[in-house]
């Protein structure tokens, strides 16, 4: 019987040739699904991410529509509690963090904690959704890079100027290099335990980092980073860095590591591959309002993505960042289904 | 007796050489100084807007820091109401427009007004400002763009995401060529009547506009905002066009047109002018938080900025963005001075 290539998206990572475009989408599980919002009428957000059982059930809604990975239901900002800084996602506000850590006492008393207590949880999830799904997709785990989840300790929440984050850097340079240590170690050896526990991928999500002119990502966030992705890259499981409005730090975080470099909806694939190199994959990179967009429009824009990708080994399609909750799961589907139809030229040979 | 070049704004609009880097702030009239919320204490901000001598008295607010350029004290959303799509300040929340335009019914109502009409108390406000500052400071005038503008009206406020925006380019596009061809003709003229009232140079805000990918800018925005900026150049003033996040737009946007092209903290300014062309002035590029840094952080990234701009004729030094309100009046004022002190390099001769 034929059997469709479970294992292309890991293949594409390692800019291996696959039958067909690997394509997953970040928030491929989350409130524009039905069965999704039916679940969270039940549990909170964090009882989801606190219970195996549920945590498996949200991570596996998607797959029925024909994305080629599973990613962990999780948050990136799960590690939070167990260092000592515990938040809520309050209604219509996103995460608030009760405590917000501003000072150097704050700093130091935040804990590097060891992932098996402070975030078993998550764990006993990934072996779960491994068991379940052993052969049949890929599981990506993931977690926030040090910049993304420490504006959100200094801010107490999502920001929009990064005011309180930035001047820390800027005015305490030796607090700042404290905390970013911390939370380094926290994503490391968090990313660390996922691998163990079965992820067969991570993505080190650094949402925010693109608010940083490049000076300042190279001096105060760029060797957090290559710490953990350099280290997670001996594991052997491909490493996905991931960034939005990263346009003038792809060069920077290609530097940082990463076997995959995410690249957002503002630069056409084809020029930010050519900037990276053709020695690194890429994920994405649609527009995710695109898929608010007629179907057709979504789908000739997909197709505009792909011929950019060349038929060169190693694209995954993706977004540029995570499925709004107003869109039509309809439309999710049917791009699904267009990436993995297209029929992609022979690869250049250079 | 000496008196310091009062137009080295405008001579470096033009690429003319001056005695010293000009430098002027955007929100340089702002609630960062104590005089403008003395002021705000007693008047709303569209009261202030529409009285010809309170805008007078904000505008002139900022000029005793040493910037070399008074901004008309406006905002980019003045022509909503006359153009039918009335708005307010809600606390805390921004900008609400009442009945945001959603339908072609919607869009078809909107009205192109005749300035002198609709916006007659700017153009008092601008002849105003002139009579006071004849011959010591040069005035800009400045209007939102087309983009900028249509974000407003149809998602009824500040968006996070555009999508509702994005939605109506997509689906309806001869609705949206409707909305930006009105908004388009509104602004053109507003600013057209700007430059005959005494503005003697004018920004075009396009501040929005960074959350386009290349291909969506080049079909849906760039045409309008060529209009405006090429039919604006002919009056002789200087032009400056303006965006944040625009990494990947400066090409488009310098096709479009502008005596001046805005760049942001994203990009070094020595790269973002090679992109641009030397043929054209620029204007900016510190992180508008870095104004909330220990001052010698402030001044010494400042500094960074003037040696990228190499001593070239040409550079006006600004802000990626507006001033935040918690920015601390005594570092705007060290880095204005930091900024004329600065000893030049000769320009380069390429």
């Amino acid at each position: 019987m034929y059997r469709p290539m479970w294992d292309r998206f890991l293949r594409a990572c390692r800019r291996e040739p696959t039958d067909t475009t690997p394509v997953w989408f970040m928030r491929q599980a989350g409130r524009y699904m039905a069965e999704y919002r039916a679940l969270r009428a039940k549990h909170s957000m964090l009882e989801i991410c606190k219970t195996p059982e549920l945590a498996l059930e949200v991570t596996l809604q998607p797959l029925r529509l024909g994305v080629d990975a599973a990613i962990l239901f999780a948050d990136i900002l799960l590690p939070l509690e167990p260092m000592g800084a515990p938040f809520e996602f309050a209604k219509g506000e996103g995460p608030v963090i009760h405590q917000p850590v501003r000072s150097r006492a704050d700093i130091e008393r935040l804990r590097v904690f060891e992932p098996r207590e402070g975030l078993g949880y998550v764990l006993d999830a990934i072996r779960l959704i491994r068991r379940e799904l052993d052969g049949k997709k890929p599981l990506i785990g993931f977690a926030g890079a040090p910049f993304t989840v420490a504006s959100y300790l200094i801010e107490g929440g999502k920001s929009s100027s990064y005011r309180l984050t930035k001047e820390l850097m800027w005015r305490d340079p030796d607090s700042w290099k404290l905390l970013m240590t911390k939370v380094s170690e926290v994503v490391r050896t968090f990313l660390r335990a996922q691998v163990e526990a079965g992820a067969q991928a991570v993505q080190l999500f650094d949402s925010w980092v693109g608010s940083l002119a490049p000076e300042d990502y190279r001096e105060h966030v760029q060797p957090y980073v290559a710490h953990i992705l350099q280290d997670l890259e001996k594991t052997g499981v491909p490493v996905i860095h991931f960034g939005t409005d990263t346009t003038s730090l792809l060069e920077l975080q290609r530097e940082a590591g990463g076997t995959v470099l995410g690249v957002d909806w503002r630069l056409p694939l084809d020029v930010a591959w050519q900037r990276i190199g053709y020695d690194r994959a890429v994920q994405g990179n649609l527009d995710p309002l695109l898929l608010c967009a007629p179907k057709e429009v979504a789908i000739a824009r997909a197709h505009r993505v792909l011929e950019r990708a060349a038929g060169r080994p190693g694209h995954i399609f993706n977004l540029g960042h995570g499925i709004i909750p107003e869109t039509p799961v309809e439309t999710v589907q049917a791009v699904i289904e267009a990436v993995h139809a297209y029929a992609r030229p022979p690869a250049p040979t250079e």
